[in-house]
C-alpha cells in the first residue's frame, strides 16, 4: 500500500473513533423536564448561530474562491481553499454539536452517578472535538497531498487549504469571541450587579446566551483556531521542504519526498498518541480530575517523542530533525506551565491584594503581570529557533522550526480535547444552576469547572506558542516560495521597503484588538439594554412565574457578532494582497515579520492578564481579602470585566490574525513574481 | 573661517541667548512670604533629587567609561561618552534650575500683571530648557565632530557621545517618571480621596513632592529624552554618510564631508529658526496662549523648510535630500496633530461616557483608543521611510531617513520650549493654590495650564515619532558599521539568528513597562503610608495650625525613584553588549528591529491612552456627565490613575529604551568583527 494513503486513512479512522465516543456520550441519560428544556435552548442557540455564521462565511468564501480562480487561472488552489474551509467548518460543527449534547449529560451524570462519571462524560465531549480537529486535518490535507504533493508544479496549491482553514478560523474566533463576551458581560452586569440575582439564574434573560457563547467561543472558536495552526504548521513545513536546494535536502534525508511527507507522518503518529492519551485519561478518571487530564497530555507527548524517533529514522531522516520535534513538544508544555504560573500563582494574589487600594491598582498590577508574562514564552520560542538552527546544517534551520511546530501540535487530539472539556464542564454547571439541581450536583460541576479553567489557561498559552511557531514556519515558506519565483529576492532589515513593512505589520494586532474590544463593549451595551427591558416589561419575571425571552438575547449576541466579525476578517485577508501587489514582496515580507512579533507579544499579554484577573476575582470570591461583596471584590470584578475581552476575544484573535496574514501571503507568493 | 567651527559657535551663542532669557526671568518679582517659601521648597526638592540622581548616575557612568576604555583600548570613545553624558546632564540642570525659578514668577505675574505677562514668563522658563537642549547638543557634538570627524579612523568615536546622552536620558526619564507619578498618585489618593481636601492643598504633605515631580519628570526627564533623540539622529546620519560607498556618495553630494556635515549644519539652522519661533511667541503673547504657542512651532518649521533648501544646495547636496527634511518636519507636526485628536477629541468623550457603566468600560475604551491611536503615526513613519527611499537613489534611502529625523528634530529649541512651558505653568498653578493667591490668579494659571496639557500631548507624540525615526537611523548606522567590519554581514529576516533576535528584542518594551508600572505602584504605596501617618501623627495639620513634613515625602519619592531606575537602565545598556558578544551581530541586529517596532507601538499606545484618560477625567470635572463626585467621575478617576504611569513613566521610557539599545549597539559595532 502507498504510504501516502496513510494520513487520510488515519483521519477516517480518527473520525470513526470520534463517532464511537459520540455514541457513548449519547448513551448517557439526557435528563428531562427543565434540564432537557434548558439544554435544548442552548443546543438550538448554538446551532442557529453556527448556521448564520456559516452563511455569511459562505458568501465571503465564495467571493475569495472566485478571486483565487481568477488570479491563478487554475482550479487547484481554489479547490484546496474550499476543502480547507469545509474541513475546518465540519470539524467545528461536529465538535459543537457534540459539546452541546455532552453538557447536559454531564449535569445528569453529576446528579445521579457522581464526579468520576461526570468527568468522563465531559471529557468525552471534549475528545470528540479534539479528534474531529485532528482527523479532519489529516483527512483533508492528506487527501490534497495525495493529489498534488507528488507534482512539484501543483504542490503550491496545497497552501490554499491553509488559507481556507485560517479564514474560517478568524471569523469563528472573532465572531465567537464577540458573542460569548457580549453575552457574558451583559448578563453579569444586569443580573449580578443590578438585579442582584446569582450567576446562571434562570430568570436572567441573558444566561442562555451566555451558555451558548461558551460553546460558540470556547469550543467552536478554539477548535478552528487550533485547526488552522495544526494544518498551517504542516503546510509550511511541506512548502519549506519543497523549496530547499538539492544540497540542503541531501544533508537532511534520503529524498525530498521523505522531508515533505514527514510532517503528515508525524501528525498521523500524533493522532495515535492522542487516542492513547484519551484512553489514559479515561483510565485515571477515578483519581483527581487535574491529575487525570494532565496524565493524558504528558503521556501522549512522551509516547510521541519516543515513537517519532523510529518513525523519522525509518524514513531516512537526519536524527537532528527528531531533536527539533522534541524541542517543539517540550517547549509547548513548558509555555503552558509558565502560563499556569502567571494565571494561577503568586501574581494572581498580588493582583487581588491590589484591590485593597481600588480598581486602578488591580488594573496596573494585571497589566504589569500580562506584560511580564511574555518573557519566558517568547524566550522559549526564540530558544527553539536558535536550537533548531544550531543543530541542523546551515540553511536548513527553518525546516527544523516547521517540524518543531508540527511536534508541538501533533498531539492536538488530546490537548484540544482537554481545552474543549472546560466549556462542557462550565455549561454543565450552568445547566445545574438554571435547573435548580441542588447543592451536591453543583459542587461536583464546580469542581470540574475549576479544573477546566486551569487547563483552559494552559491551553491558551500553548495555542499562542504553537500559532507563533506555525506562523513563523509559514513566513519562512513564503520567503522560500517568493525566492523561487523572484530571482535575487531577499528580506534585509536595512532595506527601507522591509522596514516600512515591519512598521505597517506591527499596526495590525493593535487595530484588530481595538476593533474587537470596542465590539464587545458595544454589543454588551445592546445586551444590557435588552435585559433591562425584559426585567421591566415582562410581568412576573423576577418572581419566577414568567419565562424570559432568551431567544431575543441570543439573537442580539448573534447579530452583534456577525456584524462585527467582518471588518477584522476582511482586513486580515485583504491586507497582504493589497500590500503584496501594490508595494511588492519586500514590503509584504517585512509586514509579516512586524506583525508576527507584535501579535505574539500582544496575544500573550492579553491572554495572561485576562486569565490572571479572572482568577484574582475567583480568589476573592473564595472568601479571601473580604470575600464577595467587599470593596476588594468590587475592584477585582472591574479587572475581570476588562479581562473578559482581553482573554476571550482580542487576545485569541491575534494568533489567527498572524496566521491568516502569513498563509494568504504564502498563497499569493507565486503570483508576486 | 572653517565652517566646521559653526555648530559649536552656534551652540555657544544659543547658550548666551538662554542666559539672557534667564536674566529676564530673574528680573520679574519672585514674591515673598508663603509664596517664596513654597517656591524655595520646590526648588530645593528638585535640586536635591537632581544631585542624588546624578551621583548614582556618575558611578554608573564611571563603570561604563572604564569598560569602554578597556574594550576600545583608546581614549576617544570613552571621552565622547563622558562628554555626551555631561552635556545632557548640564542641559537638564540648566533647564530645571530655570524652571523652578520661572514657576513662582509666573504665579506672581499672574497675580499682579495678568495673563499675557504670566504666559511670557512661563514660556521664557520653557525656552531656556529648549535652548539649553539644542545648544548643548550642538556645542558638544559639534566640538567632537571638529575633533574626530575629519579622520575616518576616529569618526566612530563620536557614537560614544550618543551613548552618553542616551544613558543619562534613560535614568532621568525613568527616575523622574517614577518620582513624579508616585508623588502624584500618592498625594491624590490620600488627599483628594481619603482626606477630602482639594488638589495642591498646603496641608497635604505630598503636594510639594508632587510639584517637584513635575520638574524632575516633565522638565528634566523630557529634556534629556529629546536631547538624546536630537543628538542620536545627527550621529546616526553622520555614521550612515561615513559608511556609504563612494558611488553612493557621488549620487547625493559633491563630497562625503558635505553629507557628514549636513545634519550638524541643518541643526544649526534649526537653532536659529527656534530663536525666531521664540520671538514669534513673545510677539503673539497678547493673543490666545494656544495660538501664540502654535504660531511659534509652525513658524519655526516653515522657516526651517524654506531656508534648508538654500543651505543644502549651497553645500552641493542633491535636492532630494531637502525633500527628506520636508517629510520629517511635516511628518512630525502631523503626528502631533493626530495625538491631539486622540487625547483631546471625540475619543475622550467616548471614554468619559463609558464611565456611565463603570470603570471597566472606561478601561476598555481607553485601551482601545490607545491601540487605535498607533495607526496614523506609524503609517506616517512608514510613509517617511517609503517616500525617502523612493526619491533617493537606490541604497541611499537610509541617509534620507536620518535627514528626515534631523529635520523633525532641528527645531527642538522651540518644540522643547513649549513642552517645558507646560510643567512651569502647572507648577505656577500649584504655588497659587498652596499660597491661597485667590480665585482670579488661579483662573489665569488654570488657563495657562490647560494649554500646557494640550501642548504636552502633542509634544509626546512628536517625541515618540522623532525617537522612532532617530532609532531607525541609528540601527541603519549600526548595520552599515558592522558591514564595514564584518565581510558579508547581512540581516535577513529568514536567517534564524535574526528571527531569534527579533523575538528577544520584542520582549524589552514589555518587561521595562512591567517593571516601571510596578515601581510606580509600589512607590505610591510607600507615599500613601507616609501621608496617612502624618495626617494621623502631626497634631493640628488638618486644621492648618501645623506644617506637614514635606521633606520626608520628597525623600520617599527620591529614594523610590533612584532605587527602581537602576534595573531598567542596566537591562537596556547591558543587553546589547551581552547579546552582541555572545550571540553575534545577526541576533543583535534582529533584536534591535524587534525592539524598535514594539517600542514605538507600545509607546504610542501608552502615551495616548494615558492622555485620553487624563482628559476624560478633566472633561467630567468640568461638569459634564454629572461632574465631580458623581459615579461617572469615580470611574474616570480610575482611568486617570492607570493612565498616570502609562503616559508619564512607562510610555516615555520606551522612546529612550530603543535609542539606548540602538546606540550602545552602534558603539560596540566595530568590536563585533
Amino acid at each position: 500500500m502507498d504510504v501516502l494513503l496513510l494520513p487520510p486513512l488515519f483521519g477516517l479512522a480518527g473520525l470513526l473513533v470520534a463517532f464511537i465516543i459520540y455514541r457513548i456520550i449519547i448513551s448517557y441519560p439526557a435528563g428531562d423536564g427543565a434540564v432537557a428544556e434548558i439544554a435544548a435552548l442552548i443546543h438550538k442557540g448554538a446551532m442557529v448561530f453556527m448556521r448564520r455564521e456559516y452563511t455569511i462565511l459562505g458568501v465571503f468564501l465564495l467571493i475569495v474562491t472566485v478571486l483565487l480562480a481568477y488570479g491563478f487561472g487554475s482550479w487547484r488552489t481554489p479547490t484546496a481553499f474550499v476543502v480547507g474551509a469545509l474541513c475546518s467548518a465540519i470539524a467545528g460543527y461536529i465538535g459543537m454539536f457534540t459539546a452541546t449534547r455532552a453538557n447536559v449529560r454531564t449535569t445528569v451524570a453529576a446528579a445521579n452517578e457522581g464526579a468520576a462519571t461526570a468527568l468522563s462524560v465531559a471529557f468525552y465531549g471534549g475528545s470528540v472535538m479534539g479528534l474531529a480537529v485532528a482527523s479532519m486535518g489529516l483527512l483533508g490535507l492528506g487527501a490534497l497531498y495525495l493529489l498534488f504533493g507528488g507534482n512539484p508544479e501543483h504542490a503550491e496549491a496545497i497552501h490554499g487549504f491553509g488559507m481556507g482553514a485560517s479564514t474560517v478560523a478568524l471569523f469563528s474566533r472573532v465572531g465567537g469571541g464577540i458573542f460569548t463576551k457580549s453575552a457574558d458581560v451583559g448578563a453579569d452586569l444586569v443580573g449580578k450587579v443590578e438585579a442582584g440575582i446569582p450567576e446562571d439564574d434562570p430568570r436572567n434573560p441573558g444566561v442562555i446566551a451566555d451558555n451558548v457563547g461558551d460553546n460558540v467561543g470556547d469550543v467552536a472558536g478554539m477548535g478552528s483556531d487550533i485547526f488552522e495552526s495544526y494544518c498551517g504548521s504542516m503546510i509550511a513545513t511541506i512548502a519549506i521542504a519543497a523549496a530547499m536546494t538539492l544540497a540542503q535536502v541531501d544533508q537532511l534525508a534520503v529524498s525530498r519526498e521523505a522531508l515533505m511527507f514527514a510532517p503528515l507522518a508525524l501528525a498521523s503518529l500524533g493522532l495515535l498518541c492522542s487516542v492513547a492519551g484519551i484512553v489514559m485519561v479515561r483510565l485515571c478518571s477515578a483519581s483527581a480530575p487535574a491529575m487525570a487530564l494532565r496524565s493524558g497530555t504528558i503521556g501522549a507527548t512522551v509516547i510521541l517523542i519516543a515513537t517519532a524517533y523510529f518513525l523519522l529514522s525509518s524514513q531516512g531522516i537526519n536524527s537532528a530533525v527528531w531533536w527539533c520535534v522534541v524541542f517543539g513538544a517540550v517547549g509547548g508544555i513548558f509555555i503552558g506551565l509558565v502560563t499556569e504560573y502567571y494565571t494561577g500563582g503568586k501574581p494572581v494574589r498580588v493582583i487581588a491584594e491590589g484591590g485593597e487600594t481600588g480598581p486602578a491598582t488591580v488594573m496596573i498590577a494585571g497589566l504589569a503581570t500580562g506584560m511580564e508574562s511574555v518573557v519566558v514564552p517568547v524566550l522559549v520560542i526564540a530558544g527553539i529557533i536558535g536550537a533548531t538552527a544550531s543543530i541542523l546544517p546551515e540553511g536548513t534551520g527553518v525546516y527544523g522550526v516547521g517540524m518543531a511546530a508540527v511536534g508541538m501540535l501533533a498531539t492536538v487530539g488530546i490537548t484540544m480535547a482537554i481545552d474543549a472539556y472546560g466549556p462542557v464542564a462550565d455549561n454543565a454547571g450552568g445547566i445545574a444552576e438554571m435547573a435548580n439541581m441542588g447543592e451536591e450536583t453543583r459542587k461536583i460541576t464546580d469542581g470540574l469547572d475549576e479544573v477546566g479553567n486551569t487547563t483552559a489557561a494552559i491551553g491558551k498559552g500553548f495555542a499562542i506558542g504553537a500559532a507563533g511557531l506555525a506562523a513563523l514556519a509559514i513566513i519562512a515558506a513564503f520567503i522560500a516560495t517568493v525566492e523561487k519565483h523572484v530571482p535575487g529576492f531577499m528580506l534585509r532589515i536595512d532595506d527601507p521597503r522591509v522596514l516600512m513593512g515591519m512598521f505597517i505589520g506591527g499596526i495590525f494586532p493593535f487595530i484588530v484588538s481595538a476593533i474587537t474590544m470596542r465590539a464587545v463593549g458595544e454589543a454588551a451595551f445592546d445586551m444590557i439594554k435588552e435585559i433591562r427591558r425584559q426585567f421591566k416589561e415582562i410581568p412576573g419575571l423576577m418572581e419566577g412565574t414568567a419565562k424570559p425571552d432568551s431567544d431575543r438575547c441570543v439573537d442580539i449576541a448573534t447579530q452583534a457578532a456577525l456584524k462585527r466579525m467582518i471588518l477584522p476578517g476582511v482586513l486580515a485577508v485583504a491586507s497582504p494582497v493589497v500590500v503584496g501587489f501594490v508595494f511588492g514582496p519586500q514590503v509584504l515580507g517585512g509586514m509579516l515579520g512586524g506583525a508576527l512579533v507584535s501579535c505574539v507579544l500582544l496575544a500573550l499579554t492579553m491572554a495572561n492578564a485576562g486569565g490572571a484577573w479572572d482568577n484574582a476575582k475567583k480568589y476573592v470570591e473564595k472568601g479571601n481579602l473580604g470575600g464577595k461583596g467587599s470593596e476588594v471584590h468590587k475592584a477585582v470584578v472591574v479587572g475581570d470585566t476588562v479581562g473578559d475581552p482581553f482573554k476571550d476575544t482580542s487576545g485569541p484573535a491575534m494568533n489567527i490574525l498572524i496566521n491568516v496574514m502569513a498563509i494568504v501571503s504564502l498563497v499569493i507568493a507565486p503570483l508576486l513574481g
